[in-house]
């Protein structure tokens, strides 16, 4: 980004297109922080070669720009806290250089990262054409940085009933969990993916009707501001049904003990965001394992003694511990794949108690 | 300020009206902070009065909304930083309530301050009535808080001549003092306004050209947030063309020794900023004392051993301590209204070096 893309960025969640005058949704910059040394040698050169971390070059940056990297304003603009201990601010904006480079971007060839899921990454193009050639007539994108648990799976068939419903003849879902940076406690994109295919494999999601891709953007948790990249980058790969849950990248303070977000402001924001006028917002309806049925159901305020409710948090510890959930909160396969993942951590990683040696 | 409109502000500097889908600018939150105890008396009712000072009831909100008041998130979110010591926020926001409540407002019957500065304060409608009457064909619109030297009133004339090279006809200046709350070491409303009538009197402005105002917001030193708010209003006003300094709402950082925003941002935010595209901006040329000539004059960076700076700080303290600035800088009349402003403080107030006492 050039530093009116940036600035507009900041304080206006979007961007006016210099051809046509037209808003479109930005809300989370896209930039390069460059340190006073690299500032220095690129002295007074007008293009400058981006290269991988074997410097091989894959893109060239043409015109630029080198502007103030303001870190304290980026982050408060950005998560609405300047507090210690944002995820991805201390990842890579706190100890980043001070200046930013901004251009006319050149991509030589596409990344690759080489490990296995390159597959996976499809450019917003790809996705495109993924979708004609499927004959999809509504296009419903889930974005997620955890495991599928039947929950979720619940939601997004539902999602596909209503859409049937509505007169769709082929609802496609975009399944398109996040691949870049998340936080430590979260579980690494290698085995979510293991975890997504066993869920397909396992027929609790129809292959048929569902396009996995890794979206690959770093995880901010900067709520209602990131929830409208989630939702602006999926319309570009050609979604046009958006589902948005409670608290969407949401995370607790880093300092206080509350959510950082209102709940609620996620979904409201995005209701209002410039640029997203055409976006179609499914609300996530509440799903919790119904006692009385042995599976994942819609929440019934009627009857709430029936349901629980089992956190992302209590999903790892069981997970960790090697306990099962309930049957019916996740298929076997999915749950097995979640279980070689922490049994392949070292005990200081895994966070597990560990068992006393009868000696 | 209901919710959706705080929500919109803060992440948009914009609202859509309801009405017509339309986008109108609005950058800093105008929004009403209640208490816990304040909350539980209102319990159900959908109405509630506002009153003034004396209890005597001013307007009434009615279908009203009361949310959460989350200042960490409203200050990040309309300063870019969250450190203590931004004067607004720690006057009206920090020690305020937990609660916004937000509403239709119905005004019985518009403020007075009983001041003796009451004719000073017109509406925008009242201000656009007095342009038509003054037949004016362009409204040029200056934003202060602080005392009008001779480098501004060049700025004020140049661009009433500028217009007039343009093809209008009759440019007027609304010269629109801030009337709200300023920090501490700024010169109080009542001094300033003196200050401004002395300017006229003086014949440095044409009261003939010029429409004196004050501008009742308090000033938030929100700089590129806050400027939008300042040119918005003034279109509001009336006002086609808005002159925009250096650094504009800008002050230092609380804690750190840099100025808290980029000189050039104010100016940049305000060019992109939604809602303002017909706003035509006149930037601030800078004015400096010529040395040459003894008198304020537009900078000539060929000869820049020429001219003197007089920042603020230094006016202060050259007529705290009764000493005058070099002639030219401000007319005489001006000048003791300043010097008297100290005056008729306490030792303790006015900061002067106090004169050894002979004994």
């Amino acid at each position: 980004m050039r530093e009116s893309e940036f600035l507009q960025t900041l304080h206006f969640n979007s961007l006016r297109l210099v051809d046509d005058g037209s808003i479109v949704n930005m809300s989370v910059p896209i930039v390069l922080a460059i340190d006073d040394l690299c500032k220095n040698n690129i002295g007074d050169s007008t293009s400058v070669a981006l290269v991988d971390d074997k410097d091989k070059p894959i893109a060239i940056l043409n015109d630029i720009e080198i502007y103030k990297h303001n870190k304290e304003e980026r982050i408060a603009r950005t998560w609405g806290t300047t507090a210690p201990g944002l995820p991805y601010a201390e990842e890579a904006i706190t100890h980043a250089g001070n200046w930013l480079i901004g251009g006319d971007l050149e991509v030589i060839e596409p990344i690759k990262y080489h490990d296995g899921l390159d597959r996976f990454r499809l450019s917003p193009a790809e996705l495109r054409d993924e979708f004609t050639r499927r004959n999809a007539d509504a296009v419903f994108a889930f974005q997620l940085r955890n495991p599928v648990h039947n929950g979720h799976a619940l939601l997004m068939t539902d999602t596909r009933r209503r859409l049937l419903e509505m007169g769709y003849k082929n609802p496609v879902l975009l399944l398109h969990p996040l691949g870049g940076h998340t936080k430590a406690d979260d579980v690494p994109l290698q085995w979510r993916m293991k975890q997504h295919e066993m869920v397909l494999e396992d027929g609790v999601l129809d292959p048929e009707t569902t396009v996995v891709s890794i979206f690959p953007s770093p995880m901010h948790y900067a709520g209602p501001t990131e929830v409208q990249w989630h939702a602006k980058a999926r319309i570009n790969a050609g979604a046009n049904f958006y589902i948005v849950g409670r608290d969407p990248a949401g995370m607790g303070h880093p300092l206080e003990k509350r959510d950082l977000y209102d709940a609620d402001h996620g979904k409201k924001v995005l209701s209002m965001a410039p640029g997203l006028e055409r976006l179609n917002i499914l609300p996530f309806k509440v799903a919790a394992y119904d006692k009385t049925q042995n599976k994942m159901a819609f929440f019934d305020p009627s009857r709430p003694q029936d349901f629980l409710f089992i956190s992302g948090t209590k999903m790892r510890t069981l997970a960790k511990n090697k306990e099962s959930p309930p049957d019916g909160f996740m298929c076997p396969g999915g749950w097995k794949v979640l279980v070689d993942y922490y049994d392949s951590l070292t005990p200081a990683e895994n966070g597990r108690v560990p068992e006393p040696v009868v000696v």
